[in-house]
Order: C-alpha cells, then structure tokens, then sequence
C-alpha cells in the first residue's frame, strides 16, 4: 500500500481542523507534514474525484472537505487512493498446465483460491468502511486535545 | 500482493491430491501450471522456512506436504509469501512539519490513523486465519469432483 493513504486520512483531518472557510492550497497542505507537493496534489484529486475533497480554482483556490468527517470512511479514502481493485488479484492459473484440457464448464464457477482470498479482502473492506474519519479525529483528540488548536495556529488561523 | 500467494496456494493442493510418498520437483510443480520455475521455486523455499511445505534433497527430492491442509491457514501461506509487514506502513507523518515542535510525550501513543488502518488489516488476517486449505480443497473439489484425479493423472501416479 502507497503511503498516500497515510498522507490523504491526515489532510482531511487538517482540513476539518481549520474549518471550511478557506481552501488550502497543496503546497501549504503539503508543507504541514513535510510532504512532496506534487505528489501529494495526485493524491488530493485523487481524493476530489471520489467526492471527498472539492477543489477551488484560482489565486484563493485550493481544497477543502466535500462532505463532514462523519460521512467519510476509511475504505473512501483508501479506494480513492489506491483504486478499487483486489489486492489479490486471481491469475487463473488453475486453467493452465495440467488444466488446459478440461472439459467445458470446469471454470464456469470462480477459483476456490481466488473465492477465499476474496472472503477475506471483504473482511478489511468492511472494517475500513465501518470507520470513519470522525471517529480517527476523535481518537487523535482524546491523545491530545490542543490539536485542532494547534493546526489552526500553524495555518495562521489563530490569533 | 505478488502472484506467489496463488502459485502457494495452488501447489499445496497439488502435492496434497499427489500424497506424500513422492516429493515433487520445483521444475514439475511448475510445469503443472506454467509457472517460471526458478521464481516458484522462491515461493517453496518461502513455504519451506515457514514450515509449510518440507523439501528433500538428492535426485528424487523435491517438496511435499509438511503438515496436512486441515492444519494450513490461508495466513501461513499468504505470511510465508508476503511476509508478515502489514501492508499499510505508518511513516509517522504527524511527527513532521507542523508536528514537529510537539511537546515530549505527545507521540506516546500511536498515531489513530495508524491504529484505524492496523484495525482493518487484523480483520483481513483474522478471516485468511479462519480459512483452512483443506477447506478451500473441498470447495474446489465440490466444483470439480474429479479434479485429485486429474492432478494424479497430469503427474503420472494414475493408471
């Protein structure tokens, strides 16, 4: 897995600290947590075409939050950024070698290999989407409860 | 994930539906499935130190079963494989940039994001865990009732 999950789960948390008032350019956001802009601007319209993030053009342009923090889950972020597909992603090898003469039909139902890897990828599906990034806020608050304050201050929006 | 989980998979059903009296060459296995020999034979070795799968020396060595599939998990194989990292690695990125001046003691805990992502992977290990590769023989076999036969058939130890 790409680190752009770990990037996109804590800009959205930044951005939901500073509010919806002013979009953040990619370059500040990039600059919170010492990241490269220009990939992280990948991850981010990766993030404002599953309707996590909006993007606002122009000099006051940047990106903030399509929707509250309680309506995003993990499981969008991670397929918005990693894509929708599998991590294990069935090759049919079954159909080759010793496999290649069978008889019509043998392959109509899916690998048993394949079936049981999915049973389990569905298991992590689940459990990212019964997340969301509210409760990850939350936990990070009641580790430190100046944190919002703290972001708001390093953006300059305090004071 | 790399395709060797499949390959695994799919070679311990194989030696399993051959027995174990013979041991099966790297080369054979590869064979029944097309698969590049030198590369599986990584994968065997893999299943080998896991203690998956025992391999025996000399002209008619090979690998066979180390224990029998009710006692492999789909978690020995995809571990053996994979490795045991989980697949989301936190870099820290809350220690960075605006984090970074943070008091001692703020990063006692781990990080929420971290421990939201750790979460979901336990959910993945958990259902591969509960997963036996007898069992995925069984699904496969109600598919294709023949298919041990067949398997013996390919390697010479029928008829």
């Amino acid at each position: 897995m790409s680190e752009g999950v770990e990037w996109a789960v804590h800009c959205c948390l930044t951005l939901a600290w500073l509010g919806d008032e002013r979009p953040v350019p990619a370059a500040r956001l990039a600059a919170g947590y010492e990241l490269p802009t220009a990939y992280l601007n990948k991850q981010l319209q990766a993030l404002v075409r599953a309707g996590v993030l909006e993007s606002v053009a122009g000099a006051k342009g940047g990106f903030r939050l399509a929707r509250p923090l309680e309506k995003i889950t993990l499981m969008d972020v991670v397929a918005a950024v990693e894509g929708p597909e599998d991590a294990f992603q069935c090759q049919e090898i079954r159909r080759r070698g010793m496999g290649a003469g069978a008889p019509e039909g043998r392959y109509r139902a899916p690998c048993a290999v394949s079936t049981a890897m999915r049973r389990a990828e569905l298991a992590w599906r689940r459990a990212l989407a019964a997340q969301t990034l509210a409760e990850i806020q939350a936990a990070a608050e009641r580790q430190a409860p100046d944190l919002g304050r703290g972001v708001r201050r390093w953006y300059g929006q305090d004071g």
